[in-house]
């Protein structure tokens, strides 16, 4: 089904934009991807741009002409928060406001677990829960949720903010047993967003079919996402390999994992 | 399993009626049919009664020596005030009082989406969220679902309110992806009302195990209701030959659908 | 402040709508009252009418020409079916569709504790706890709820349900010790209502503040009743002459009060 | 994965115990096996030991070199006071200290269905929903759940809490229908509390996936249980032999079944 | 109003006791008053005995002809466990059973604040949350409101189980300018759940109207308990003579106070 | 009682600054003042310092020495988005920064309804209801909530986010005849957060005792705020020279005001 016109992906330069430019590929006839560095293997139904989300005007001219924008770029981890505040709290406002001023009507916005961060497991907080940030990125998250709420609020404007849990080729560690969302599933829960009949404003929890249920996601019912991958065919390995964890260690306890013991950007490295 | 004597349909001339004719055959020795209209290709089991709702005496006799009610009879959509009133309303009192005055232990009362048709789509209410009609219709059967919670609270008669959504052949429009109800799975959650252990005054929410998920029908887990069908093979057809929703639409935006887009019917024509 | 010009008082001769009378007098210019009886001792500021609800035409024309409505007329209590059904659904549909022709934006609707008179008195439910109707009168109740919810969703005009709880001059018997409205306090929660700057779809408590507290009204604080009146200087004469009540008798028990053990009225005199 | 060295089983001559004995054999090198009778046929991996849970010393040098405890032991249903005050009570405190004292960090403890026997089927509760016990052996899950809360918050051992609903080889009546835990799944149950990340104080409900849902477990959604059993092929031969329920029946109507119509204890053979 | 002919009253020698026997005299004919130690100054009134609640048969002679029980007896804090068992749960149990079987219908009992110690302060708890005692004593309070509440749902015995937090002569620290309950305020609340016209199974918070609102006791308004006693006349001095606290430290933190930082009572004077 | 040795009071030029100048005087021996502007009659008490927020080493030297932040600095309504990423995003950035490596433990910060102005006034919501900023102002406002709760999460500051509805001498519109905070309430409630017990994170809604309530503080009951002023006395005069409102205009309809009738800051003057 080729929806759209134009799909906009930015941050598809990073491990899921590159996932993204493939698996939306049938939705729209064209794709514009955008990265701060040069992006590879540019595709015919392609426009590779290289674009910083902290310029204004860029940013203007990069969502002009498209039916409607796969946001994911910015910085992808914790780092110093005048970079933060460049990449993901200016250039995040530049793509919505990209977005009112071109008449673009749906946004999917790669939010993070990191916006949940310190809620602890047996918590099974919903969409509804407080914001409990573990990281300056995790605030930065909180606030672009926050600014497209607004956007929906005031401009009309829809966004699925889909707090992605841990999107690797496979899980990293014990705790990805339960986090991990698989590339499929991401790609997945990214198309329901472009095409679900009504999003409004929506917060999703992007996690694959893993046997440990942490998370309530059915408030995001309404976008019709069915995770078909689980982590079980990965477990023994994993479990094999890693120690038993202490149940109290900050990594096991919180929703955030090990960025809960993480220390303030500044002090790194002292 | 023959569980019963003797089951009543009302409305069994109808859309569903014919369908729970053939569906709730084995669970009754007999089934007594009524519509205000000739039911046609009366079956060796069935007692065929031509019956308006609105006549006391002749409900009192229609609701003789049953053992449980399945009420599907009166006017399906929004018509003028006095039709509700006689039909929906005083209707359905005469079903109840019948059943009181018989000896009726149980009935399965199909109520309606419209009910609560002015809840937005992804509000994910439940059977205990505050009622939100979406016409006079939809009124008529908060009435029906008070009525019936009096006659179990006072007088001990189990109810089973089934929130009919869309049931039709096939989805008939984009809404119908995720509100649809299958003849099949209609049939299997008023069969699961039949015969569930213990009904007490239940609300449920019939919709088959579409992709999108709107309402939260956990509450009706103890009449276990396991929906078999699903939309996904009419999906791509029916977005082949319709727009793309605008998600602002009230018929989009709200779970009523169309309904929510009626202006009065003392208007209609106007 | 007579921010009014016509306040429409149905059920005038009744015991609430003689206070009514009064109290109201200050906001409007012209209060029309109007009962199926004759009206006593008729001021300059009333316009005094003679109407059965059940009259759609009589209606009509009752309802020109009005600011606000407070609708207390109909049945007062439990009666057999036919006569709730002219006075309290019919006449009630009729006010509302009054409302709507003549363009009236807001209404004062007397519901009453009977429209969740089976709920026990520690269950300390709010205005969005599922109704639990203790008579057809209660049903009645939830009928008008539902009505004026739907008028609010699709036509725009407002109500206030005020759920009275025991309006009389003096508490009447134990139970009144928690559940007594004072006339001054009834009053009092109508003008509220009708002054307030945003109604909406309001469900409200109407009780006075008495010692026990056994529901929550806390989601109509938006209307600003403030009640003056409780029952303490009444305690002790009513504890002397009434018995100390069996906690599980059914009117000791459900808000309904004795409401709860009332059978159906068909039964009434058997 | 042979995660621990040493379990603990305590009952394990009972019922569940003897299921436990060989499904969790694969999770540890040895497996201490207890009750207060000697217990048959004794494997190379198991130690047994006869014991009385009331017996400070001896539960002391029980819960000796073990990594957990899964603590089954105890009266399993409804029997005079002073036994259960000894046996459950007592014991169950012993357990708790013995493993403070010898440092096992996590417990798995049988529960039961009769901690919160008297909440009715159609309430749907979850793990937060306030006990309701139906039995003074209902009373003594509830000591040992609030027991259990202590030892978590202040001295840092874990403890699964499940309630067992009806574990049993096949369903025995009716309500088991909807209430049985296969042994298999009771297992699993065990198993998954044990292997979990984290389990902190956790409530979960031992039940099979049964067509009829009547409790919400998703609060246990971190511990990854995931029924593999129902009672579907149970049904036709259970139904068949046995009445009609009556759903105002106590024991149809209350999650604890026939325990909400038993008497007191003392009042037995009365 | 002499509403009763005899009331019981346990523990009627400790510091609330004594001031029960005064405030509670006008309620009652003769007030029977227990404790495990010679009661001195005794009235006229009163009948004064000597038991151990331990002792079953001294506890069923003590119960024989009462109209209620106010059940105030056994250890008032954290001591050995054997003390517990004895003093606070076999002799809870054998009130209630004197309740049972001497037909008495209503019983007080003076639970704590430390069955829900562990709680976080600014948790703003209610009734119905979920138990987290802080001490083996919290966890005797836990075991007597499951047993309370069997004793209603199955027998018909109601119980206000008042969970006192800080009732002595004056605040002894800063964390009881928010914890204190006047003694006054303490006899006020007994005296409306000895009066209310329906207790049913009711779990009330015993503090008085103090500045800081930590705790929601909403679900216990069909109580009637209107504190009239608050702290800030001991604000200043208190403030002057005490540092300011740590809000970290488990004593400020929790709900418990100081209870959080006790250790087990078997590692005292360690 | 001057528990403080310093408090540093940011935005003290501005209309709240200078209240809080006067009202915490009593709380501190030194306050330091600090704004954008240079701040008049400076008192003997007072320490002035001119200071940009997004200077990050001025505000590291700001916050130097400090017991407390009342941080109150800042864009104080809608401007354009540069603006308020530099005033209030970075700045309140660098406050918390300050905090942290200075070791200031508690910060009082200057939130506001514009945080959750898109809620509807019906909709009574309470401190963990999900944000729905009306303005970018607003988005700045939950940018610091979330980040207050990472530093509380994290870092151990403690923080009072007090939303503020309207401060001004008095009601300016019929809005704020519900929305109104006195001045003395404003400082009466910081206050209470700086010498609450324990703060940890917590949000708290800053208005005034008025007759309508139409949200829930109850959840910030731990910091002990209890208003003394209303806006009764201002009604008349209010309602005499201001039209009655239209309830379904956004600026009646929503908490926000009319701040949910701006359009975009960037559309201004068009």
């Amino acid at each position: 089904m080729t929806q759209f016109n134009r799909i906009l992906i930015t941050g598809a330069a990073g491990r899921l934009g590159s996932e993204l430019r493939k698996g939306l590929a049938p939705l729209a006839k064209h794709i514009r991807i955008s990265d701060r560095v040069e992006i590879g293997d540019v595709q015919p139904n392609e426009e590779a741009v290289v674009c910083e989300l902290g310029d204004y005007d860029a940013v203007m001219a990069l969502t002009k002409d498209v039916d409607a924008i796969v946001h994911f770029g910015g910085a992808p981890l914790e780092v110093d928060f005048e970079t933060i505040l460049d990449s993901n709290i200016r250039g995040s406002y530049h793509i919505y406001e990209g977005a009112r001023k071109n008449g673009v009507k749906r946004v999917i916005y790669a939010s993070s677990v990191h916006a949940i961060g310190y809620h602890e497991v047996e918590a099974h907080i919903d969409a509804d829960s407080p914001v409990r940030p573990d990281s300056l990125y995790g605030v930065s998250k909180n606030f672009v949720e926050s600014l497209s709420r607004l956007y929906w609020d005031k401009f009309g404007i829809e966004s699925l903010c889909l707090r992605i849990f841990s999107s690797f080729p496979e899980p990293a560690d014990r705790r990805m047993l339960w986090s991990w969302l698989s590339f499929s599933d991401c790609v997945r829960y990214v198309e329901q967003g472009l095409t679900a009949p009504r999003v409004g404003h929506t917060i999703g929890f992007g996690i694959s079919n893993n046997r440990l249920k942490v998370v309530d996601d059915s408030k995001a019912g309404h976008i019709g996402y069915r995770p078909k991958d689980n982590t079980e065919h990965f477990r023994d390995a994993m479990e094999a390999k890693t120690d038993i964890p202490d149940p109290n260690a900050p990594g096991v306890r919180f929703l955030g994992g090990w960025f809960c013991e993480l220390g303030h950007p500044d002090d790194e490295g002292k």
